[in-house]
């Protein structure tokens, strides 16, 4: 369970998503992640409202970094067949996005609709999954299912564990679809060695989303932590995924209010400080 | 997924948890239960501090009700060998007051300690749980281990879906051994239905407990929501551990600020209005 490498993650598979340093517009976040020496950046999709792809596009040039991901897709769910159908258009959108930005994947929420069963609402992301695939190939754009924490099915994903995601990857064995595993959401799971293992096998292992699990959690959305001020074994899961074939980007994913409050230079110079330790 | 039965269940199965009506010292609880038509109380500790098991078995006698549960023992996890000693002879004391107040079993939270591998923290929970079956059987208490939602993984229980309970319960195979299944914890689990029906095959299905989702849920512990006022179909789940054999108590155990403010007669009332579309 914990080994006992020492070992760093690579600086050049750091990256970092736009929300972690929400109160940063997108050139500046472009502008000093690329100073402060990330890699990555993870584009999401609020970070750009109201900009042309090519503005975007401009941006992230000029700043050197790459684009793991466009963030958010997905929300595939809702009773109304015709809302689905909307659903599923809006990601068509964001896939041409993707592309455009040159973002290797769209991250998949794939939503939840309150009171409708779990398991009818997967076979939903089924299909809208299915639906995209074609579109997804076309743009050279990778689609990565990310499973959310229990504590969101209600309404945010009916998808919660490893194991119902990798169900739908193998049900649509794709190479344009897989999953983003992001460790806050399924670090408790008692499966996720051997399903991260399971997936490795699919070449499903797409994204790798790091922060940590405060003690006590303060808040249903927003009160994440840095790296380190957690409980997450996140360099035991890091291991997991490597060993499992996963050489892609260590994306860090924090929502924080706590974080969001103060210097987001201070904030980023302490993400790359507590990097090292992942 | 959504059986038709309009079947309520059994009025004579309705049993109230102590912290739902929080502001309710215990005498008031008991007289209030029993004059609305309630069956069974289960009692918290934190609802007998300060008085001798005496006191509790003659107010219980007195009121007429039946008293499915102590809760919550549990608690085994600490890294300090000597602590987890100490917390198991708390335990011992447990079993003790269920046996004299006439408990049928002692709910066990089983605890956990953040930043501990949870595989080697269920194992401190399986050994605890070892160490009092002796106790529970001279007693005539069942050990009812109570898995708690995944968001609870931190720092209060290291059990957080069925199929872990059940192991434990497989491994120490003892009919003193089960399980309280609390629709909060376990209804975005898709392995629920299964799971139920395999801890029926065991004989473990202890406790049945009701409460909803709200959605949104605005606060980690006390947010609970009414039977009816969330997203879980508790009829569904109230219809899979029937159909594996239990029946036992259906006990409402709501953790809400919101509640707790009001009228307790008034909240009350509305519990048993509800019960009836369980």
């Amino acid at each position: 369970m914990h080994p006992d490498s020492n070992e760093s993650p690579s600086r050049d598979r750091l990256a970092v998503h736009t929300i972690t340093t929400k109160p940063w517009a997108l050139p500046i976040a472009a502008d000093r992640y690329a100073a402060s020496g990330v890699t990555g950046m993870s584009i999401w999709v609020e970070a750009i409202e109201g900009m042309s792809n090519a503005e975007v596009r401009d941006i992230v040039n000029t700043s050197g970094l790459k684009v793991p991901a466009l963030v958010r897709g997905g929300f595939f769910c809702d009773p109304d067949a015709n809302e689905r159908i909307s659903r599923i258009e809006n990601n068509r959108k964001l896939i041409e996005t993707a592309a455009e930005i040159s973002a290797e994947m769209l991250v998949l929420v794939v939503g939840a609709t309150p009171g409708e069963p779990l398991e009818l609402q997967r076979q939903w992301v089924r299909e809208g999954i299915e639906a995209l695939i074609e579109d997804a190939q076309s743009h050279n754009v990778q689609l990565a299912i990310e499973p959310l924490h229990p504590m969101y099915a209600s309404d945010k994903s009916c998808i919660n564990r490893m194991a119902e995601a990798r169900a739908i990857c193998e049900s649509v064995r794709n190479p344009w679809v897989g999953i983003a595993v992001d460790v806050y959401h399924t670090w408790w799971d008692p499966d996720l060695e051997n399903e991260i293992r399971l997936a490795g096998e699919l070449n499903a292992l797409f994204g790798f989303h790091l922060c940590d699990w405060r003690v006590p959690t303060r808040d249903f959305l927003n009160d994440r932590g840095l790296m380190g001020d957690g409980c997450i074994d996140i360099r035991g899961i890091r291991r997991m995924v490597e060993a499992a074939g996963f050489s892609g980007w260590n994306e860090v994913e924090i929502f924080s209010d706590e974080h969001w409050a103060g210097d987001q230079q201070v904030f980023l110079d302490k993400i790359i400080d507590r990097y090292s330790d992942c």
